[in-house]
């Protein structure tokens, strides 16, 4: 490209202004989740509905429809990874299947939502899925319909997923998922039987919320997270939002009683924080300053989260300073008690509280269900049914009621289907790209157990960080590792960690 | 009217997502005054400028004008008092005002300003006033062609003194400022010669910022602001903003050395957020959810700041328990010391420091000042000497610098003239209603000094709070102190007051 085409310089106008409206609405999300009163909350539903509807007209007008086909053909000729080229690429793909949508759809499950969202509260609180049967079913249907606007070649999952992870097939999820599913179960069981239930008594002696505040906030200097274009606030459920690539929030809870939630969940929550911060500052108000898809941004987290906070590497530097900062509760362990606690592996009911073996358990059986509800093999009716029985064969436990099953997550109330599989695509992803740090990086665990990260956090920047939205999840694994997604490393990690500390 | 106009119901729907727009734009803005990393500013910069072009692109449609056209006859025969006739009368007058100012008249200000503000900031840091001069003229000119733009009748100052305060005339502004300045000029002078040098001395002790946070919210709580409709945060400039009459955000700021700041800016912010709350709900999201005028909002934090925060009545019931939270620093302290010191008067350069004598004196300087500016009576390099002139002619005393002096304020660097009346406007509207208020309520000095603001704030929000932007300024001023504007009952209350603190 000699200069810029005028076509790319109003489509770059344009693009700028509906980043502005969407980046504005997570302001006003970030706000109703940590400082604002209860009464706001009427007010802010209709100020979000106006910002995102106003979004989307702009961004289906037929006017960027014009300038997107105006540059198709030589945006073909551009390097195909200049900003401007895949600007055009990753655009023309959002826009083709924005258009498909008929807006009243999009209206309808926003309705929908609402109450669904409403009636789950109500039937999570009194076990009672009857309650929320009749919204599910909507939402059921308008996922079909939407699966069917959007298109799909052989499953009509793929749509959906396709939403959540571009261009990822169920076939391809559903080799990898039996893969795990073969390895895994028989570890769990195995594990199971020479669980030890006081494994974790150490982690749950109290701290104070402050200590606890400032170990994780040192925590999260050290990883390389920039304060001066990013803070962390508190919040009920701990989440990561960006108003720029130089303003990157981040949440976190405290338990008085069980400190890996604040700081495992700050670990978490800074892995996506680094991954928005890393972003390349040519990309900003593209709409390409985003994460590649959720499970390539579900990679970062995990990545900080288990791969390195949960290593012995990290502990050997992170433990003497835990201890440092709480004698009273930790200056009598051990550091490979410790590390043994922090890793316990036991089958139990709640997703978001399980250990790395069980974790893509959880998953799998979400993915399967969601599956059978779309194509119409198991009556809604029938849903918990077949929640418990999963549980059972891959877990070995039946949940007492729904609320600890079928009615735990909030995803299908918010009329997501097709969301779940990202978290264990994140998993495979991260140790997969780990894998490839270790080779890339001499010395690596040797410079994580000195409190060192700074070449890690470069090696992701330039290889993950930067790339934005510019390719697919597909593309940047394949670019990143030499090779395809697999799930060879993951089991491989698997097998080593969990293989010398529950010596199978 | 039987049943609503369609026309109203389409008209209802577009105010309504504009001011979805601009309280989107007020969350962002307090967001970057309370809690937005220093990395935010220019991504920020971009946001709120988007959600105000696309709000004003929007009011400013031909759709609006059509929508208003066709209700203005009809409109004319509904009760003048109702929230439909309001909505029209009051969005006519701000429609034609926005219709008359050129779309880049408007955007070239926000240029100017920008870099203007930019200049202020260096100038005033080295007392430069160079600096700041070729910027101030720009914005002198486009003040100018935003006067000539909208019209007026006799002086160019009005049009711009309508954009704050709405059919508020130059003239009426003068005439009130003549007489108070008469009042005001030989009471200074008699008092400066009295004055204390020690007179605080007691204030600066210092004190606990958490404390002092702590104090300030159960003053609030006692004000009767509705916590689970709001919240205070800090900011380094306190100031009160909306997201909805149900979320409504004051900020304050804590000074380890003088608690007056916190304290009376609480209370200042307070009065303004018990408007906001006060706003009939019926309102919401029309435009009318609003104070006034800047200067009935005024009116509303003077009115607790000082005829309430700094009376004898209010103390009678705080200083026991100041001194309760305080023992130390206020235990051998004196209730009648105390509001002595609360009360002090004394000349000083800093407007947003003065006391409640001298602070009007400060607000017509700069009103005569940007009447001289707009009608050309003045070289803008004169502009120092002209400033300390008046200084010295009202409060006795000459700034050592331009920092000072000329260059304190913000206001001209924003490209705002016009706006400075609105505070004594608000100082003398306070006064107004609070003897009117003083005869409805029987007892209402005994229920203040027994920490019983119920009834005060009953009778503000029957009055003034519910009717949001429905009346004028003067209409309200009439509709509920039975007489207009006039600067009797202030001059009465100074003299009063302060007649018996300085034995005058």
């Amino acid at each position: 490209m000699e200069s810029e085409p005028q076509e790319l310089q109003e489509l770059k106008r344009r693009l700028g202004e509906i980043r502005d409206l969407h980046r504005a609405a997570a302001v006003l999300s970030w706000d109703q989740q940590t400082y604002m009163p209860p009464g706001g909350a009427a007010a802010r539903a209709e100020q979000l509905a106006t910002l995102h509807r106003t979004a989307h007209t702009w961004f289906t007008s037929d006017e960027i429809g014009q300038l997107l086909e105006a540059l198709r053909a030589p945006a073909a000729e551009w390097d195909y990874d200049s900003d401007e080229a895949s600007l055009v690429r990753v655009t023309l793909r959002d826009y083709e299947k924005a258009r498909r949508i008929p807006p009243a759809l999009i209206a309808e499950l926003a309705r929908v939502s609402t109450l669904a969202y409403e009636a789950w509260v109500k039937a999570k609180a009194t076990a009672d899925f009857a309650l929320f049967l009749p919204h599910l079913e909507k939402i059921v249907d308008l996922n079909i319909q939407i699966a069917e606007a959007l298109g799909y070649q052989e499953r009509l999952y793929d749509a959906l997923l396709d939403q959540y992870e571009p261009e990822m097939k169920t076939a391809q999820v559903a080799a990898l998922f039996e893969q795990l599913k073969a390895e895994l179960v028989p570890i769990v069981k195995n594990i199971a039987s020479q669980a030890n239930p006081d494994g974790d008594a150490i982690l749950r002696r109290p701290m104070d919320v402050q200590k606890q505040w400032d170990f994780g906030l040192s925590v999260l200097r050290d990883m390389g997270f920039d304060f001066n274009r990013g803070r962390q606030d508190k919040s009920v459920h701990p989440f990561t939002t960006s108003f720029s690539i130089n303003d990157v929030r981040l949440t976190t809870r405290l338990d008085p009683n069980y400190f890996p939630t604040a700081l495992f969940g700050t670990i978490h929550e800074g892995g996506h924080g680094l991954y928005e911060q890393g972003l390349s500052p040519t990309l900003e108000r593209t709409g390409l300053d985003d994460g590649a898809s959720l499970g390539i941004h579900e990679s970062q987290s995990r990545l900080w989260e288990n791969l390195i906070g949960r290593s012995r590497a990290f502990w050997t530097y992170y433990f003497p300073r835990l201890q440092q900062a709480f004698p009273e509760q930790m200056g009598d362990v051990e550091l490979e008690t410790f590390y043994q606690a922090i890793n316990a592996v036991k089958p139990s009911f709640i997703r978001v509280e399980a250990d790395e073996v069980t974790y893509n358990l959880h998953i799998m059986l979400r993915f399967e269900l969601e599956n059978d509800m779309l194509e119409r093999r198991i009556p809604l009716r029938d849903l918990p049914e077949a929640w418990n029985a999963k549980m059972e064969a891959y877990l070995g436990i039946v949940p007492p009621n729904d609320a600890l099953g079928v009615l735990q997550d909030v995803h299908w109330s918010g009329g997501m289907l097709g969301y779940f599989p990202t978290y264990s695509l994140g998993n495979l992803y991260s140790v997969q790209f780990f894998e490839k740090a270790k080779r890339d990086i001499n010395g690596l665990l040797d410079q994580i157990a000195a409190g060192d990260f700074s070449e890690l956090l470069k090696w992701l920047r330039q290889n993950i960080h930067q790339h934005g939205r510019k390719y697919t999840p597909a593309e940047l694994v394949l670019k990143v590792t030499g090779k395809e997604l697999a799930a060879t490393d993951y089991i491989g990690y698997i097998k080593q960690k969990f293989g010398e500390l529950y010596s199978l």
